[in-house]
């Protein structure tokens, strides 16, 4: 697989399965943090902050939805790799639909903005990369970190009076973050990329009895903590919205559809309706990423037409305890 | 591709798909025809004709059905190859479940079949093949024509007076399975075996586009033909009980599942549950045949858990004008 070596571009460098064929994921390098407190070393300051992310990866979309939400659009700025990652890793190409340029360091690769960060980087290049450009380094590149910092280091510049950490609920949403992530979140990428039949058949029966718990949980509660929508929903939904389409064929997760599920399907639509989420959805990004850049999956890198569900459709939901927050109603 | 060329196996022979990615289906090499007429050469005779066969194979399947339904189970006798065809091709494992050896020419792999039929036969090595023990050759290899022989020219051999090519729908069957084999029956491997993203997407519309059709169809009526179960339905059953399971994944038909049509899915389930039609379904053999056999579309040769739809669920159609024939309800 590709990753940095001591700062140098290797593209033979490890596997990502272990002998018995079961997909490890490899843990991310920078883990600083951004505190909205007087002696920290990362403020939260407007302007100062930059993420960047491929609307494809549903790690980084955890960030975009929580920028979003928050209303940091104009705080923290966003460029767009390209969804398709090849040999080179993750890449500018400004010239297509949906993608930018790098306008803060003007790389070609994401993987010069690493080794900017730290000469001596050795470790993957992924998605979503918190960068400070007063610093000119990287803060952070693990998803549900970022996730928070945005959502509680921020209320001071964000525009939008959003909690998705909020008082009372702070040790459940940690406790359904972990426990949704290696089953489900993961658990996707596990079922898809087992190297053996019975580490197939372990992750995908993992997958569907965390899917047909949490369809059972949500017959009676609006969200995955209860009645506030919470940074668990948006780790959740990042998987759900991209099962149907993607999952589902191109990992093999195909025991159910989403829409196929009484709660889990209406409970997608009305996460995708709250605020602007939807506007962080790019279907075509996530279709093209997926199908062409695993070749060991899809090796004819052919985009299925796919069953493009009617997110707008109405959930129904609005009976069940709870609401969204106040400023996205 | 794995073919004969002048009775020797080669690995190496052709490609299957066009410069543009299109995928061709090779014509098949015998096309004799067993007659029920008295200076006929291939006589329609108990005991006389033996079929190869594969559980998985929806060309196969047709004359499984057949043979099923007119009750020639004692007349036509069976052998079963490996669902999993490796490069040399289809092949005899008798201790695999389900499979038998060769009961009439004791060979281990089916090319040898043909070549006794033919040493210098040039062409792709397929089932059904249908055997004439008394001649020691093959006298046809031709799905269509195999079920139509069976159906037609074995009335005064077969336990069951069940006729599916009636007199008066005759030209309308022979309409409809030509209509339905290009969209549908091929279509699904057009779809799946496309090495081009427009040679996809062409098929991929044509396969959807037809399905559409009939289901909008079959709301109206029980059978393709109208209130009579013909070969039509046959043709189009062996491609509708493998699609939730294979052709969605496997195949990246993933715009709908056959279970999510209004029509076709109750028709897929009536079809199944007449005469003793669930009886040749092995989807045991078919999951394993597709996702092990093709390693240009799903490398991994890993079989998913899959949808395990409810083909015996009550199929409510018994209001529409039409019965199954009288012999099998």
């Amino acid at each position: 697989m590709n990753m940095l070596v001591d700062g140098e571009w290797r593209t033979d460098a490890y596997e990502t399965t272990n002998e018995d064929g079961t997909f490890e994921r490899q843990t991310t390098a920078f883990r600083d943090r951004i505190e909205d407190e007087p002696d920290a070393h990362f403020q939260p300051e407007s302007g100062r902050y930059h993420l960047y992310v491929c609307r494809a990866c549903p790690w980084a979309h955890r960030t975009l939805i929580t920028r979003k939400l928050k209303g940091l659009d104009d705080a923290i700025t966003v460029d767009y790799v390209d969804p398709y990652r090849g040999d080179d890793g993750w890449q500018f190409t400004p010239e297509k639909d949906g993608c930018t340029p790098d306008r803060v360091n003007g790389a070609d690769y994401l993987r010069e903005v690493y080794v900017k960060a730290d000469p001596n980087m050795t470790g993957r290049v992924t998605v979503p990369v918190l960068w400070d450009k007063q610093e000119g380094t990287i803060v952070n590149n693990e998803s549900a970190e970022i996730m928070r910092m945005l959502d509680t280091e921020f209320d001071g510049v964000a525009d939008n009076d959003v909690d998705l950490y909020p008082e009372g609920y702070r040790e459940e949403v940690d406790r359904l973050i972990e426990e949704i992530y290696e089953p489900i979140n993961n658990g996707v990428y596990r079922t898809g990329f087992a190297d053996s039949q019975a580490a197939y058949d372990e992750a995908v029966a993992e997958l569907f009895d965390a899917l047909d718990h949490w369809d059972s949980v949500l017959a009676d509660q609006r969200y995955l903590a209860g009645d506030r929508l919470t940074e668990a929903d948006i780790a959740m939904f990042t998987t759900l919205v991209r099962f149907d389409e993607v999952y589902h064929t191109h990992f093999m997760c195909n025991h159910r559809l989403i829409r196929e599920y009484d709660n889990l399907w209406p409970y997608l639509r009305d996460v995708y309706q709250t605020g602007d989420i939807a506007e962080t959805v790019d279907m075509d990004h996530i279709k093209e990423h997926y199908y062409t850049t695993h070749p060991d999956v899809s090796p004819k890198r052919i985009v299925p037409k796919g069953p493009d569900p009617d997110f707008e459709a109405p959930h129904d939901r609005n009976d069940l305890s709870g609401t969204p927050p106040a400023d996205l109603v």
